[in-house]
């Protein structure tokens, strides 16, 4: 951004948006509490509000805090929506490869299994199985099974209690939207497609069972047969 | 950020932000390729300069571009950093629980001392183990070992051959530049710190050996042993 170089060579709006970081912790503020507005910070910091509207809206940009229209600024919820556009951004600048994604994928969702099969309420549970068995009721590829399958991996990230991996399984999503309609309409016989929603059911059951182990090997297996077919 | 709201409520900026995203996707763009100028954008988009300013701000700040000053902007590198100023917030703000970056990390981690076994060059197998062996040779905790120590991770994540783990290890700098002072500092016999230091070589061995499944328990040992022992 356009970098208002200070004495020590970092930019005037990097030490606002530190200013504004540190605030937020030094007070303990929580989701949706409200921020001083620009013209505090300007005066406390000595630096314009020019400055500290660039800062206001970087930080915006990464989520950090929300800027409604002519509102205070709040500190915003995390928000895996900024790990997807660097996902995105990183994939289409050929930095990554969908080969690397598929791998982080299938690493996380398989803790997130064996997490959601420790720590998933009867409901959580409940909810899993359902989308297994949705997803077993469409017998043909459409819109609705992959959102299904979508929902049955968020479903299971959720479930496992970890509010960072459930983030990061929230950042895939973009990715998923573009991937699981290409894995359903991949060339399939009626015996494989069986055999990929078998799978779901057995991940969903290991985690209704409580399974840590099997709910690992399910999701591998998911990843390993159904998508990775993809790969090849 | 200051929403200029368009007819379909989606903000001016936003669109603006697409549009540019999709103009590095559709032009097949790489790192350090240049865009074209934000006159451009506002007149093939039909939006004022400022609403270009603003969008070419925002993507700078989640560093899917560089903009230096005065200069064109560039397409950037992937940086760990955006992640990790979200990890910080949602930290900060008590989104996420320290607990949880644990099992992220260790999650994470086991996932690139396999991956090292594998694919680690003699360059990077020679330096992981030049790493873990500095650590032993420092007999004090200090500056020095919580630098080698976060260049043993760092190592390892690159040796992984996975740009993506790398980036994602890369993002947790920030916070083990806090925890490892604090896991060295922790109050420990001479024996503690002599199995640590083991399991870093025993590691370090596994993935110079190219076996990923001792590399991956030597991991999950750092993590659970060592490092688990600061969350109780």
């Amino acid at each position: 951004m356009p970098a208002m170089v200070a004495d020590n060579g970092k930019s005037l709006v990097a030490k606002a948006m530190e200013a504004v970081k540190s605030h937020i912790r030094d007070a303990g503020l929580h989701v949706g509490d409200m921020l001083p507005g620009e013209g505090y910070f300007a005066q406390s910091l000595g630096v314009s509000r020019a400055v500290m509207r660039e800062a206001f809206g970087a930080l915006a940009a990464l989520r950090l805090i929300d800027v409604a229209n002519g509102r205070r600024a709040k500190v915003a919820a995390l928000d895996g929506s900024v790990i997807a556009d660097s996902l995105e951004h990183a994939l289409s600048t050929a930095q990554i490869k969908v080969a690397d994604v598929w791998d982080v994928r299938r690493t996380i969702e398989m803790r997130t299994a064996a997490l959601a099969a420790r720590n998933a309420t009867p409901a959580q549970a409940d909810r899993i199985l359902a989308l297994a068995e949705a997803m077993s009721k469409d017998d043909q590829p459409h819109a609705q099974t992959t959102e299904d399958d979508i929902a049955f991996h968020l479903a299971i990230a959720e479930a496992s209690g970890n509010a960072l991996f459930n983030q990061i399984v929230v950042s895939f999503v973009p990715l998923m939207r573009i991937s699981v309609p290409k894995a359903w309409s991949t060339q399939r016989t009626e015996d494989e497609r069986r055999d990929i929603l078998g799978r779901h059911r057995r991940l969903a059951r290991a985690i209704a069972e409580r399974d840590a182990h099997a709910a690992e090997l399910a999701m591998a297996a998911h990843f390993d047969e159904a998508i990775g077919a993809l790969l090849r």
